[in-house]
């Protein structure tokens, strides 16, 4: 199998790989500073490797995954103005002359939990990641989802009880709406302290579960996924997963089927595994 | 191209067709009572006409719509207590030796509006029904969605404001989720009158638009469908439509991109066109 690039390109932090598979990958990771400087180093990267055959890129968003758009491979409306409508997928090819594919960080994690993870031999499941942001990306009929863009799916909207938790949520874009309640920086906006810092007792985990159990329950009722896969910084708390599960099933209360909800299998190196999947995918 | 049978079952009446397309349907309806009685009608209807090749299914739910399980073609999980756990598609194959294809009646309807509606040449789209009860179907990169079972958007959950709207909705499952508070039943618990009796300046559609504006934001944000065609009693009233359209992009904020919004293009026939249109597609 030919050896391809994966650029798993995070807010705050690039992973760049080469390899066949998520078990044989030379990588390396540098902070996410200014367009010209993480690309520049992107770029040396590969040049200092034998080249490969294509690159898949995983980018953080919003961004433009359409290949028939004038705007393809773009990250458009992201909060980061210095990256707000850069030709990411063009900088990459246009430096090392190969073939790119791009996708959402998110959907590009999927793909790698479907091709070696916890999703294998599924057609149509839901990979969900908890950390400073929330996202998701699917597999539908063994396809990854694009439409108008791509999935927001942090950005639902979940029953706020505003008397138990008055917090008014952290999404500078929408407040309250899942991502604003219950990503990573809501722990220290809501409790005064990082999640990590948190005992698990603590009722911070329960209102956790709560939201991520409507988050979920609404996401499954859209999609019917075969398995639920979630991970994350704030998932690394493994006392949510049957929190999580029991929730999910009190909401559906019998009338939908509940699905498995697991971590991926790919741990720390699932993103850039999934950039390794999308480029063997062209 | 073959004359086909289709039959759009729903909870209420029954709409059988023959024909290929919806101008030329040789069409009729009676309503649903049990099963015994109501599938002895629909076999007459078939068998009182020409043979066709193959009939389409879009039927009220839940129900078992893969192909590769041992309950595929049963309705499963329905209140409606004698239809539960009945073999639908297996009583008109074996009645009428045909092929039957069988499918929810949103995606049905959804597979109808991609064909000939509104809906055409669009490969990721989002079609909705607002009456008795709340459903939705997609297609995604041009296949309708299964998964575990089959997608039940109207059972989401939605943020609901006690204080403003102290109605506890009205879904026999869940309570207030989507369906809950915003179906058709819910004019009449709420206000003490159906929708149809309400002028336009009620604030009766201010809260519905408000309701549907937030399931559909999740929906989009789910999904990421390139247009969302809403139907049903309830959208009848078509005053719905700008509103619904206004709260939706109130709600993303700029994040997302904002679908059109529109009424579905078959009208009275889309559910049983829609069944037509599956029957070709086997």
């Amino acid at each position: 199998m030919s050896r391809v690039g994966g650029i798993e390109a995070g807010g705050t932090k690039f992973v760049c790989a080469v390899g066949t598979h998520p078990d044989d990958l030379d990588v390396a990771e540098f902070p996410t500073t200014t367009p010209d400087e993480t690309i520049h180093r992107t770029v040396e990267f590969f040049k200092q490797r034998p080249p490969v055959s294509a690159i898949g890129i995983g980018s953080f968003g919003p961004i433009d995954p359409n290949p028939g758009s004038a705007t393809y491979g773009y990250i458009t409306a992201t909060p980061k103005l210095a990256w707000r409508n850069f030709d990411f997928a063009g900088a990459i090819r246009h430096a090392l002359g190969v073939s790119v594919a791009f996708d959402t960080d998110v959907n590009t994690a999927a793909l790698g939990e479907s091709r070696w993870g916890a999703a294998q031999g599924l057609d149509t499941f839901l990979y969900m990641t908890v950390g400073t942001g929330i996202g998701g990306g699917s597999l539908v009929n063994g396809q990854l989802m694009h439409g108008l863009t791509h999935p927001e799916m942090g950005h639902i909207w979940v029953p706020h009880d505003w008397e138990k938790d008055p917090f008014k949520g952290c999404c500078p874009y929408h407040g309250d709406c899942l991502e604003g309640l219950a990503n990573g920086s809501s722990f220290r906006a809501r409790w005064g302290q990082p999640g990590e810092s948190l005992p698990d007792d603590h009722p911070a985990w329960e209102l956790e579960a709560h939201y991520l159990g409507y988050g979920l329950t609404n996401l499954i009722c859209t999609l019917s996924p075969q398995k639920v896969v979630i991970g994350g910084g704030v998932m690394r708390r493994a006392q949510l997963y049957p929190m999580i599960q029991a929730k999910v099933a009190a909401l559906l209360n019998g009338y939908a089927q509940v699905p498995e909800i697991v971590p991926p299998r790919l741990g720390a190196r699932a993103g850039v595994s999934g950039a390794i999947a999308l480029a063997l995918s062209l």
